[in-house]
């Protein structure tokens, strides 16, 4: 069944992209409440968007809110998970199992979401072997005969950043077509593979940059 | 000294401070590789921008580079940082020590620049008391105190999404003035305020549905 048939998807932007997140995460709290509906409202408060993005963006659909009852809480829900290709799991692989590899192999919040690690690869002896809640860290040599045998979709990227993009290179010949890159390296790959990059230091050097331009103000 | 005195730097937008951080990350590696000039090219290149772009962002600081030889690696270095704030250490505070919070204290991104962890805060009783690298988790009951004591710049969260709010009210009334927040929660804070949020499963699902949209066009 599909809902958007009209509806061409490479014109959807990635800040829409992020938002429709956003209310599935927002959705998931209504669920756990027992809420049944749910108003654009309620969704652009908790969403920080306002109400005008909000219905724009779940026009998307079709038109299926009733006015002044909101949407059906289950509905958006299922329809917003197609929409994204959620209504599936993902077979996710790790390189690079140092400490925060390794506490992201840990967080629960991958599989709740469908994206199950499925393994862990490194290239360090002392790490080889070791057990991450379930995964047993494999060394990077395997990474070949592995894919080859069991395909994945995404790579969650923990290596040191100088071989970064050696790496990207080697998994997207090998199928990979979605990376995780929580390295410094800003990764080169061919069309059809997506990219998506989580930098911490750029997160807190944007809020040092906001504190001291605060402080200059003053 | 400054350098950008004729600069209006509210009017430097997010993506523009975004992109200073990656060439900071560019430029330690230059350091390292003992590197003494770089050119807009090569930053462009390794940051993903265009050239143009490159030698916009950099005429905030001013005309330095000299054409055909490139910017001097340390001078280009201290520029940005003054910019950035990064020329003194933040205290940072984290919130929330489960499996994520835990990995992240543990992150060495973070001392490496410039932003020292301080403390660990949880509920949990079978958590307060355990150390982590040198930081012993305390009972967020020692919040109040600990911050009147000694006040900090940054609070990182990653508490459960459902108290985030709850917590930001309260540490903002505490003296905090900048939030990496881990939860899903979109947090209200008063001007001045800055919140960043890093979201994993929002850049997951922007991947997912990059896989889907790629496959429904084959």
């Amino acid at each position: 069944m599909k809902y958007f048939t009209n509806c061409d998807m490479t014109k959807i932007s990635d800040s829409t992209i992020k938002r429709l997140s956003l209310y599935l995460r927002i959705l998931e709290e209504f669920r756990t409440d027992e809420r049944d509906t749910v108003s654009s409202d309620e969704l652009a408060v908790k969403s920080g968007a306002t109400s005008a993005q909000v219905r724009k963006d779940l026009s998307l659909f079709g038109s299926f809110g009733k006015r002044g009852l909101g949407y059906p809480v289950q509905e958006l829900t299922t329809r917003i998970e197609q929409i994204m290709g959620l209504q599936r799991d993902y077979r996710v692989i790790l390189i690079g199992a140092g400490k925060l590899g390794s506490a992201l192999v840990q967080y629960p919040g991958f599989s709740q979401h469908g994206f199950r690690v499925v393994a862990a690869y490194d290239t360090a002896p002392d790490r080889v072997g070791c057990d991450l809640n379930g995964i047993t860290i494999r060394s990077d040599s395997l990474l070949d005969e592995d894919l080859a045998r069991e395909p994945a979709d995404i790579a969650i990227l923990t290596t040191p950043s100088e071989v970064a993009q050696a790496i990207a290179d080697r998994i997207v010949a090998l199928g990979i077509s979605a990376i995780l890159n929580f390295t410094n390296t800003k990764l080169t790959v061919p069309d059809g593979v997506s990219v998506k990059d989580v930098n911490m230091a750029v997160e807190l050097e944007a809020l040092s940059f906001a504190i001291r331009n605060r402080k200059d103000e003053s």
